[in-house]
């Protein structure tokens, strides 16, 4: 297409944030990373930190920044352009408009096996050997992906999509437009034992969990279901794969879990908490609104809203950072030490 | 149904391990937490750390320590009470009382496929899309949830249920009374590769797995069998979401492995450990009866028996405390030393 | 089978590698560790570190390490030996003149549901209830476990293995003789979110997974395809249970991942490199050939080849335990510090 019809459908009615630069009208095929560009395609520059691409890139048409010197630059070259003050939006929107993931027809495989008593909305695709049980809601345009098993009693929104060999447990809520990766157990039991004097004795986990609007949950991640009442994920977060959450935690709205993250029971998390991978927090632990934890960071005490914390047990990054630095003196700092301690018994004797 | 009736459901022998407040006899419709509290419900209170709630919690009834003065407490204001020195143990009681899991009718789903040479016991529960291979043994009572896929010569012991999507492979023994929780794999092959000048040469896992008695897999962990012998884990050992256990790993009774633990290959592990979220523990390591280890330790070293261990690599927990607390001092320590090493050398010159 | 009949068997061809002893020719019924060793089998020794075992082992024959001292007292003990600079893989060898682990039969079962735009090589066996969709391309002799599930256009090359459960997502292409165990999940979308004012917008994944020749992925592992190109394991690179590969990853040949390693999006990790257990790398990481990242390392930094690191973050191997030696030291370090100060001061006034 041509790159002003592209630039028609990224942004057809806000025009006022775009530049759109007065070059020429290239034809555009597709998409391309910076790092990795093809011609006849439009690709994206985060900032002046890659301005250097403008003046090789065989591509034909790039997002830009709002920064007249690199819009400038484009134009001496002759690139098509368009700038935004998100430009790593509009290229995910660009991309969106080249490629649309797989998705099933909407019809019911003849292998599903479906309950009497699920209520089946609109437009619903159900993939080959997917089980729905008893009592389960499933909203218009939700689509189920193969070998998807859901338990009774769950409910799951519009559009939600639900991928291959996925389990949904009984009594599940997820809401609309939800996304539930490959392999992903959302609402089994939560790991409750009582110790007692012959071992550990089972707590039923008579609970369940709820995933509001927006929320994504990645391969193979599990979300557990309390003892009682219910574990909540809050709209629009978003979660990696191998992620665990147990049972009874409380996570806000926008958060992002990256890979291989671990709750322990009962934590709660505050709205647009970053936890970067590896990230573990112990139980009944609170994590304030727009806090960030480090990759693999360890997580014993309370996080206050926006503090960004580093290391195992976490404390605040930049006292991590600097301790960190001297950490690896520590031998030299031993021995300077002793000499120290010597010379100084030596002097008083 | 009747506070009274809910007792004798309860506790129907031994009486004698129980007080009971002698109030009026409410009606109890279900239970709930003490932090989210119904009217007309059953509650419980661990120790007299959370006293206060008594005076002011809506619930009709009470589990109680043993312990006179929160008794008085709760008689005082009407409310029907249990004491037990497991008042916990009580509640989980309570809960299975009012509350059972979701499981399959004892029949097999037509989509089911068993192999004509499988043994299946007496009242045996199998889902839709269940596969059971060749020279499989299915004990009396087992519930196998929709998708689980069983390779051929596994045995699978009575009342054991397993999750939707689970895989057991060849040759696993699975003992009585034992759960495996949705997507968890058992018995695959070990990661077992031998180095040469030409790269990685496979040995094959000729081992197998046995669960004894009582164990719970959780959610997506895997437990894998070893080139020659077994992975053993013993009669009640309880795991969590994302574990992994390696080829050869022997587990002892009672031990409790939190979310993403991690244990390398041929270590062994006593009775009655602990494993907190997130521990790893390297290859042909020995962890003593009752040891601890808290959430993210690296063993790398044998563990004693009832050692508490933390950190990485895992020293013992009340040195890793101490050497912690001062951590974040080191950038401090560093330039005290410099100025004390620039004031000693200046007084010696 | 004799002794002389299985070394025939474990090397035909290059018997100039092999001294093998002149003692008689028992029966060889199977193989056994050195550690439970069983009579009438074969084990072996990997280095004179282990040469007590050979004066009481039961076993009748031994695999041995060039050696000359420990063939001679198998020798004198009457057991039959094969001798090898490689006693391991020799091993591993022999463990699979005896053992072959589990394949279907190469044909496809009744309940496949198999897109008719499938293209199948020869003798290709599909397990019950996989699903397999449109224009995918599945190459000779591969294995297809039931309930696995494939995205549409994926290509699965000659003589691959899939485990039950596991997922393969759209436009995947596996090279010959890989083997996915059970539960992975190859090419689900990467996490790739653009933060902006109203939250997390979806950067739709437009690429795809690679894995070349031999590669192993192990129980529920994840490895995510990229928002443009592709995430790239090369050949005979060997990864374990649990391990999380995001979008964009460049893996190079020969390299091992143990458990529950998780590497961010768009590193790169040269040939031959090993990382232990439960390792991290953050995004944009290089790690040059031949490096190894110790269990737990968390790596912010490039890694230069040959290089061994650990800890959190990581650091040079040796440097890393000089320091943890100190590091329980810290409190009286502290201490010291103090009392020296207090006492130069003192002096000093």
């Amino acid at each position: 297409m041509k790159f002003s019809e592209l630039v028609q459908q990224l942004d057809p009615t806000a025009t006022t944030s775009l530049a759109i630069g007065t070059g020429h009208d290239p034809d555009i095929a597709g998409v391309s990373a910076i790092d990795d560009p093809h011609p006849h395609t439009l690709s994206y520059i985060e900032s002046s930190k890659f301005a250097s691409h403008i003046a090789t890139t065989p591509v034909s048409a790039l997002i830009l920044p709002v920064d007249a010197e690199l819009q400038n630059k484009a134009s001496d070259r002759g690139l098509a352009w368009i700038a935004s003050p998100l430009p790593r939006k509009l290229f995910a929107q660009a991309i969106a408009v080249f490629y649309q993931p797989f998705r099933l027809e909407a019809e019911l495989h003849s292998t599903a096996v479906i309950h009497p008593s699920v209520r089946l909305g609109e437009g619903v695709a159900v993939g080959a050997n997917v089980v729905i049980q008893a009592n389960v809601t499933i909203g218009n345009g939700v689509c189920l992906h193969p070998n998807v098993v859901i338990y009774p009693e769950a409910q799951i929104g519009d559009r939600t999509i639900l991928h291959a060999n996925c389990t949904i447990h009984e009594r599940t809520q997820i809401g609309a437009d939800c996304m539930i990766h490959s392999g992903a157990v959302i609402g089994a039991e939560g790991f409750g034992f009582v110790p007692t004097p012959e071992g550990w004795f089972k707590m039923q986990q008579s609970g369940y969990v709820v995933l509001e609007d927006g929320v994504e949950v990645g391969c193979n991640s599990t979300i557990d279901r309390p003892a009682l009442g219910k574990t909540l994920i809050r709209r629009n977060t978003k979660i990696d794969n191998l992620v665990h959450v147990a049972h009874g935690c409380q996570v806000g709205e926008n958060c992002i879990m990256a890979g291989q993250v671990g709750i322990a029971g009962a934590s709660k998390i505050g709205n647009r908490v970053i936890l970067a991978g590896q990230v573990g927090i112990v139980d009944h632990i609170e994590i304030g609104d727009g806090a960030i934890a480090s990759a693999k960071a360890g997580i014993h005490h309370n996080v206050k809203a926006g503090e960004i914390v580093t290391g195992i047990p976490a404390i605040p990054h930049k006292a991590f950072i600097k301790a960190t630095a001297v950490f690896s003196r520590l031998p030299e700092m031993y021995q300077t030490l002793r000499r120290l301690q010597k010379q100084l018994d030596k002097g008083e004797s």
